[in-house]
């Protein structure tokens, strides 16, 4: 299956090919020159040839590949993948949370308009084999809402890690894929203003303060405070999500272009316009003013102070900071009117977490630094549910970990710092110095198992001494049992520190305390 | 969207109409009587607006349902699931073990001619949305030759544990889904022979030890014996699957259904037959023979002895007996001529565990045992890497779990038994006795959380205290911190021990000390 073409580039001239043939449709549907068709007939049909001498498209041929925006994940990155999500798990547990599952695909009514235009389009719909229209899970916010309704569940605390799927263009070296992990705890029920909003911050800070991955900021904004913000320059609905959109992008583009993109394709006006951005960039233009004093200032601002909505936004951020400091929530939330998030269905608080500066010292291969920009967020949506239970009223608020982007930063942090990567847990190898010692090592190695020791040997009948104290070292097996004739006549077994390479006996009978201390078994 | 009929009962309206459907366009294709033609139509609109009548299929209208065949994992099942599951990957780490993950859906290519006929077309495929052709993995077998073919990978003992997917006609009564669980580990590589074996033998004894789920048997045979015996009866080739398929029944019917089945549907002479079942009832009809000597009296028998396959096969099982023994596998293994397992893809030994008898006092609602049956299985594959990589040869063994029927099995037993299940880990619900409390709990909560005890309050700002002991009672949390104002000005705070309802004053500066001493921190 040797072929003179990558997989990236095959898969482009695959691309180029669908949409030369999907030019060449078009241009028989309305009517087009037909010497201009025969032409790119042509064109599509010489690069097709190439793949067919390539050997590639030749029946019973296939290229060995994953689906495109897909990858395997190896034994190393499970283990850094592991890693990410125990911290995640074992926090959301401290925190009470019950896990659910739901099925991978869901019915295709279940997810339709719940994603605006743009989202729907990217849904992976399964073939109609004949039975239900099924299309795959594109987020878990969703499947969830659609579990409380179907199962009339009127509260819950609840994670769900697990994959999702969107037909995007894949940018892989970016860590954006068509099959990705999502990561997201939910507080559903109807409760107090703001105290689940608060753990739901807590959570974010106890994951990203564990994680280590250098200075962070939460970001937390309001839809009302938006909706009321736009009110007032005279935004009507129909604008809110491209507004939003143009108003989300300030964390990385200065405000000229932000401005720019709002008067000429987002239709406000100049005016309009200039009173939105001293709206939004409140905070950035008052760099001194604590979150407090950002909010207790805009509403001096007479519009804002007497737009209902505004106001209510408001009064539920500031009570929402009081809940943060009885929880002991680090001074990284950071009140920020820019901050829009893209999805309609928040109703309340929005957050985000953002790594403003990248991890220090680490540097990805075109010498920027890694890190930087969003790694989970959030908000209260209390009419998601009411979708599918038009009587149920389950409002809900939560939180999702850009899980990707987290393994691509602790996969280079590991890379700068060259950590050593452990992808099994094995504690001791049994290994043996001469020949015709497999009993005795499977023996040995049973033992091992039977006393909770994490254990192997290699499945040669004859394995050379050199070969399996070298397999230890790669694979960072702390110690090596080595069975030696000699040894078992004297009733002892050589005990080797991979690291150390130190060498000691152990009685037989002595074994089992010996490994549970050193062990702390 | 409520309906008089239940989803199951629609589910079968639709498939009812589906299938009406499919005769009425066969009977048209053949030119059948009109009058008939006419008479089927009208019997399925009257379905179809039975269906209509009930408001399901108006347009907007959809009935909240899982998909077709598959399941929502609620809280209490994901708990059972997740204890299960930990015995199984604590198990396979203690043996060295790594885990990968891959794609939910592969090339359709690499899933085609994979798994005979019948298999092949209960694949689930993906809708051609302009792209790769996909389809839904089928098992973890396949990708995982995949994996190793793909990636060059020439060893690897590795688990996984994740959903596959099966157009079959779902039960969901007896746990056969069309999503679910496969729990698989296996060793790729080149070893000496019946090492690998062995250790899988291990780990399905320890499993299937550790689940304490009552006596089971790990039934042994070698393909090679089968391909011997049906060699010597003058069974060809191309009746292997069929025969297998036959001789697997017989640990549910008696030999003489087997038997016409064997002539009648598989093309058996009455002798072949006879003589096939003397050798596969070879166990059954000695029943004091241990394992060494049916192997030994099989080899008596002039016909096997001759044949090279044969020979080899036993061979290779008295070799995995006696690593077995060192190995120190309980003597729940049992050598079974009649065990075939239905997948083409074996070259080896094949095995699989059965709980005989089902659980001891556990019953389902019709009063039958629960339980009956096989739990587990495996063999050694050693053409499949080849069929994605010719010229790599990687031979592997392995096993997989019946994950579902364990999970089953199990909560039929919690049921039996009463077992309460906990749905989260919560050491301690921290309530208030007052109104005007929040802050302070919110205070203790959270130097809870950070001394790390798993700790939840409500979400109301001044909740009941009824409620909050009713809810602690409810969901098991077996201690309540009871904030109150006279035990805040006291310095302290109640601490109360759910199961016995006693309380007792806990000083707040030695709360932490406590709570560690109590908790085992």
């Amino acid at each position: 299956m040797s072929a003179a073409l990558t997989d990236s580039q095959l898969e482009a001239l695959r691309d180029e090919i669908k949409q030369q043939g999907d030019e060449i449709r078009q241009l028989k549907e309305s009517k087009a020159d037909q010497a201009l068709i025969k032409e790119k007939v042509a064109a599509m049909l010489a690069k097709k040839k190439l793949l067919g001498e390539l050997g590639i498209e030749k029946p019973g041929k296939f290229v060995l590949k994953c689906p495109k925006g897909t990858r395997d994940y190896g034994a190393k990155a499970m283990a850094v993948r592991e890693s990410v999500l125990k911290i995640m798990t074992d926090t959301f547990k401290k925190h009470g949370a019950e896990t659910i599952e739901t099925p991978v695909f869901e019915l295709r009514d279940v997810l339709l308009g719940k994603y605006g235009e743009e989202g729907g389009k990217l849904v992976y719909d399964l073939q109609d084999q004949g039975g239900e229209l099924l299309s795959m899970r594109y987020d878990l916010t969703v499947p969830f809402a659609r579990y409380l309704a179907m199962n009339k569940v009127a509260a819950m605390k609840r994670y769900h890690i697990a994959r999702v799927y969107r037909r995007d263009q894949p940018v892989m070296t970016r860590g954006r894929y068509r099959e990705f992990y999502q990561c997201d705890f939910d507080i559903a029920g109807k409760y107090d203003s703001m105290i689940p909003e608060a753990e739901c911050l807590k959570i974010l800070d106890e994951v990203l303060s564990t994680l280590n991955l250098g200075q962070y900021v939460i970001k937390l904004n309001h839809r009302l405070m938006l909706d009321g913000m736009f009110a007032v320059i005279g935004a009507d609905d129909s604008q809110f999500k491209s507004v939003c959109a143009s108003v989300d992008k300030l964390d990385k583009e200065p405000w000229e272009k932000v401005e720019e993109e709002l008067i000429k394709e987002r239709g406000l006006s100049p005016d309009a316009a200039e009173r939105l951005g001293s709206f939004v960039r409140f905070r950035e233009l008052n760099p001194d003013l604590d979150n407090v004093a950002v909010l207790d200032q805009m509403m001096q601002i007479p519009e804002l102070a007497a737009n209902a909505k505004f106001k209510q936004g408001v009064e539920e951020i500031k009570l929402l900071l009081t809940y943060c400091e009885s929880f002991g929530v680090s001074n990284a939330v950071r009140v920020e009117p820019s901050l829009a998030r893209g999805l309609d269905y928040y109703t309340g608080a929005i957050y985000e977490a953002v790594i403003p500066n990248g991890l220090e010292g680490v540097k990805d291969e075109e010498g920027q630094p890694v890190g930087v920009g969003s790694v989970a967020g959030g908000g209260r949506y209390d009419g998601l549910v009411g979708m599918f239970a038009p009587k149920a009223s389950v409002p809900c608020c939560g939180l999702s970990f850009g899980i990707e982007r987290l393994f691509a930063i602790i996969e280079a942090k590991n890379a700068a710092e060259q950590t050593a990567v452990r992808t099994s847990t094995t504690q001791v190898l049994v290994a043996s110095a001469q020949k015709n010692l497999l009993a005795h090592r499977m023996r040995i190695v049973g033992d091992l198992w039977s006393w909770g020791v994490h254990a192997e040997m290699t499945y040669k009948a004859n394995p050379k001494l050199l070969n399996q104290l070298q397999y230890a070292e790669e694979r960072l097996i702390p110690f090596v049992l080595i069975v030696g004739e000699q040894e078992l006549k004297e009733g002892v077994v050589k005990l080797r520190t991979t690291e150390t390479r130190e060498e000691k006996n152990v009685k037989l009978d002595e074994l089992k305390s010996t490994l549970a201390q050193m062990l702390a078994l």
